[in-house]
């Protein structure tokens, strides 16, 4: 029982298509935040549930840790083989199975990316609508209950992911969920799977619902004389039912680092970024009410548009947040928060980060995925000065202490992972043995994805 | 380890409020539908979090079966104590606990109804949207994942419930979820029991989340010269994006039973009835543009209106659908169905359900929340007619069978129960494997509401 046994037995399986290269062990040990690198034994690259069965039923007999790996670009490193093993790469199981254009769904397998499937969809009339900024992989996508900018309009993962094909960690393959809107037939599978991290299973196939093509979009812009104005203003649209796709807060740092970045010339307050889906006269309303609503909070400089290079070039500046902070000064590294509290303690948490924040010494910006109460904060920090680094992770901690407080989490789309475990007695008190229950119900061995989730038992 | 050992220690446990009167008994073993009555032992009267934990903690010791009750409502049989023990009426846990306008979302004991809840809600601008037609307590549309009319637009309680209290088989107080719009902080535990039918826990505390009252609706209404072209409208009209807030389809039968029950003069043709939420301006609109798109499909006799008299007229009607298939044959009870199936094949399942219903001499009417693929066949039976009984047997055999085949679910919002059970296995395959070990992970002993959910052990 060890991984070397493991290791034989996989380089006989043809559907493992095993490699040693020091070259790909370092590509599945790398990540793109703070965590130390963490290679596997070796790498896998299925092509069919079938190979991950096999591979699987190989590893749970000889007690060898298997983590999946996607696009490499969770920010919580969750696909850092840190107990060894192998990493199981689904960049081979990158096919679209099935679009359903009367249904609005389709069916992928795990390596598909949501760049890819949107090309593929774009002469449907269709798209699907979670965006994260990053072109990550819809299995990674699912299995972090990913979200995104558009997530107050169209859900996250979890709503958006109807049914899944999975092989537990004895090869066993089941199907969660059916192409139906809905069901109440039994436990919801696919809601367990969704968000588990690959630590209950590996998800080799999954259905997810797409959205209409909107037939006209707007995006908006303005700007506050405080944070706490902006976040009222979110408030009191949202109460009006005034449908956004999409509403992102900037805060003034982080408008200098886009002026820095992108060269524009913003002026340095906080910021809203809007868009509306509709149809024309819907769009057109729905940007002016917004304008209206925004004038009583004190917005000035608002301005919307239906141009699509305008729009284009609003969302691109937003999406490059992390580049646009790395600017305020490039010899730093960028960490990244994530929490999510309810909407009415928004402009307080937003309001604390930049005080603790500023009282630290740090550099820190903040975006934020208002509509939902999730924000980020992007703070630099030089990791060989450990002096800084110990300031950003009590400002990191503070931050998350402060989110459970207000009711939120600690995570609002970045998932658990290996950074925020040490909070998941804080979050879930007793509800973590329920937790521990399930893990070792449906991964009696611990091999999938060991050391991420759940904390070390006491 | 007797029922009768724990009702003695039930009876010393102030917090039961326990009673073995036999109108007590009865009133909890009745049901709306077919099922044959199944008295508890007992009925216990809980008032708060910590007497359902006490109770659990003595029938959990001495093997004592508990099934939760809430307003009786199940059409599949849940509150059904088959296999004896207590009934744990949650009806004196009726207390709304807390409104946040601000974020728009409350929390509330299981024992209070929908109705109640919104009543509530009525000044604050506010209003919580599932709406499965009864008077259901949230405990058991959470525990049933009930939706209705509104899920096209708002969701299920599957979307609708952010957080949970509940108490585990062993007496254990936990708490699921956070009142943040979104998590990814660990295995979704709330989406885990939503659904669960009391199988896995007691839910004593539910936070939903609320809608803003919409500040116009309209609603409209039209005929069809076949089901197909009312379905492929509703095809064409989600593609479209047009936001509907209800979407109903009404065979020819049904409308039949509402002219006799209401002694309305509806043409006797397959209609759809909408509801739209938005603007005044908006709701116009998309009332108008559905009009012309469901023309192109040979819709007659298109009306709308925003006179909110005219729009309770037409709910009132719909949600009457038992009644007024009662009122086809007064003599019969009502048999209901409750399929859904991807939208694409929606028009072969009902058109199927319309010959296979007459074939076997049935009289069937059928209603639909058709934006979701959900339809519901309400057949007249003589249940002292062996022979008719078993001829609709018949028909709702094929009809899940049918659903299943065309890549759907046997129950789209009303659960297993007691009456879908022997459809686990087609439906899940080796999936309800793994519901039976999170069974026996958080009820090891089997008493929460044993006899339902899961098929008995092979």
């Amino acid at each position: 029982m060890t991984i070397e046994t493991a290791l034989e037995a996989l380089r006989s399986l043809p559907g493992a298509r095993l490699t040693k290269t020091r070259a790909a062990r370092q590509a599945h040990g790398e990540n793109e935040t703070h965590f130390p690198p963490a290679p596997p034994h070796a790498v896998v690259f299925p092509e069919t549930t079938g190979d991950v069965s096999e591979i699987l039923k190989i590893c749970n007999t000889h007690g060898c840790p298997v983590t999946a790996f996607g696009a490499g670009t969770s920010l919580e490193g969750h696909h850092l083989p840190v107990r060894g093993g192998i990493s199981l790469d689904t960049s081979r199981m990158n096919r679209v199975l099935r679009i359903n254009t009367e249904d609005m769904d389709a069916t992928v397998q795990p390596g598909v990316t949501r760049e890819d499937l949107n090309t593929r969809l774009r002469a449907t009339g269709l798209f699907f609508p979670v965006d994260p900024g990053a072109n990550a992989t819809l299995g990674g996508m699912a299995a972090t209950r990913a979200s995104g900018t558009t997530a107050v309009r169209y859900g996250t993962m979890r709503e958006n992911v109807l049914a899944l094909e999975a092989v537990l960690a004895d090869g066993r393959i089941v199907r969660t969920g059916t192409r139906a809107r809905k069901s109440s037939a039994g436990y919801d599978l696919t809601r367990l799977l969704v968000g588990s991290e690959g630590t209950l299973a590996i998800l080799t196939e999954l259905t997810v619902r797409l959205q209409g093509q909107p037939e006209a979009i707007s995006a908006a812009t303005c700007r506050f004389p405080s944070v706490e104005d902006a976040v009222n203003t979110v408030i009191t649209t949202i109460q009006s039912g005034l449908p956004m796709a999409r509403i992102e807060l900037v805060d003034e740092m982080m408008v200098r680092g886009f002026n820095l970045h992108q060269g524009s010339d913003l002026p340095e307050a906080p910021h809203l970024f809007l868009e509306f889906h509709g149809s024309e006269a819907g769009v057109a309303e729905q940007a002016e009410s917004f304008g209206s609503l925004a004038r009583d909070f004190g917005a000035a400089g608002f301005r919307w548009t239906t141009h699509s290079e305008d729009r284009s070039a609003l969302w691109r500046m937003r999406h490059q947040a992390h580049l646009a902070t790395r600017a305020l000064n490039p010899s730093r590294r960028v960490l990244s928060t994530d929490v999510c509290v309810p909407i009415s303690r928004l402009a307080e948490a937003v309001k604390t980060a930049q005080t603790d924040s500023r009282a630290l010494g740090l550099t820190c910006t903040i975006v934020g995925h208002v509509g939902d109460g999730n924000f980020h904060c992007g703070v630099l920090i030089d990791p060989g000065d450990p002096d800084e680094t110990s300031r950003a992770d009590t400002f990191s901690d503070k931050l998350a202490k402060l989110a459970l407080n207000l009711g939120g989490t600690v995570t609002g789309e970045h998932g658990i992972g290996l950074g925020k475990r040490k909070y998941m007695h804080a979050e879930h008190g007793d509800a973590v043995a329920i937790m521990r229950m399930l893990k070792s119900a449906l991964d009696p061995s611990g091999i999938l994805n060991p050391g991420k989730l759940l904390p070390d038992a006491d």
